[in-house]
C-alpha cells in the first residue's frame, strides 16, 4: 500500500486514513462528540452519499463502531473505536502545528482545555524516558521488524 | 481554504500541507537527514520535474530554506526552517499510530531512539500542566480568537 512511497512507512499508512478531506472531518466531528448520522450531516453540509460512504469506511477500517440505538425506523450511531480514539493526538499535533504557523494574524481557531486540571493545552511531545523535547535531529533510527527488505 | 470544511481548523490547514503522498515524502526524507535534490531523488526514485515542483512549494510553504552549497555547476540544499522541523511531532504521533493499527504481525517498519538518553521513543501525549495522558474525553473546547463568525 506504502510501498510505492520509497520504504516501509507508518506515517504513510495513518495518512492513508486520515488524508481525505470528508474521512477526516468526520472524524474531526466524532472527536467533539458527534455520533448520529443527522448531526453529522447537519453540521457538515454533507451530501447523504458521500457521508454513507465515509462512515461505512470508516467502520471497516475498525474507526467507528456502529450501533443501533433505534428499532422503527432503523438508527445507529457510529462511535470511535479505541483504534478510532487514539488517533486524537494526532489531531491535537496538527492542530498545535497549524495554531502555530498557519493561524495568521487573527490566531487560533479553537482552544483546548484539559477537563480534569482546566489548564489550557498545548501538545508538547517530550521523551517518556528523561522527560526532554524530542525534535527531529534528537532521533536516532533503526530498522523495525517489519521494515522488509533493502531500505535505502 | 480551509472554511468549506464546516469550521475554521488548524487540522485541515496542516492537512492541506503535508497530505500530498509526494510533499509527505520528501518531508519525511529530510528528518532523515536528506538535504541535496540528487538524494532526494536517489533515495526515492521520484521524477525529476516532480521533485523540482514539490521542493519549490516547500520553499514557497517556508517549510524548507534553500540554500546554494557549490557554485559551478548551481548546486543547492533544502534545509528545514524552524516551520518544517516543527512538523516532526505530527510526524511522530502518525508513525506511533500507524505501528500500533497497521502493521500488522510484522511489526513496525522503524524504530526511533532518543539520541541522548538512549531509549525507544514512543509518542505518548500528556498535559504540560498536570502530566496526565490526553484522550478525546479529556478535552473540552473554546472559540479562539480567529474562530471567525458563525460556527456550528
Amino acid at each position: 500500500m506504502d510501498e510505492p512511497w520509497g520504504r516501509r512507512c507508518s506515517v504513510a499508512r495513518t495518512l492513508s486514513v486520515i488524508s481525505d478531506p470528508w474521512t477526516f472531518i468526520v472524524l474531526r466531528e466524532a472527536y467533539f462528540g458527534v455520533r448520529r448520522f443527522e448531526d453529522f450531516q447537519r453540521r457538515l453540509g454533507i451530501a447523504r452519499n458521500v457521508l454513507t460512504n465515509r462512515l461505512r469506511q470508516l467502520v471497516d477500517q475498525g474507526i467507528f463502531v456502529r450501533r443501533q440505538y433505534q428499532v422503527r425506523p432503523t438508527r445507529s450511531e457510529y462511535r470511535l473505536s479505541e483504534k478510532g480514539a487514539d488517533l486524537y493526538p494526532v489531531f491535537v499535533e496538527m492542530m498545535g502545528w497549524g495554531d502555530r504557523w498557519m493561524a495568521g494574524d487573527e490566531g487560533p481557531p479553537l482552544l483546548l482545555y484539559h477537563r480534569d486540571c482546566g489548564h489550557h493545552i498545548e501538545p508538547q511531545m517530550a521523551c517518556a524516558h528523561c522527560g526532554e523535547v524530542i525534535t527531529a535531529h534528537a532521533v536516532n533510527y533503526k530498522d523495525g521488524p517489519g521494515a522488509g527488505p533493502a531500505t535505502a
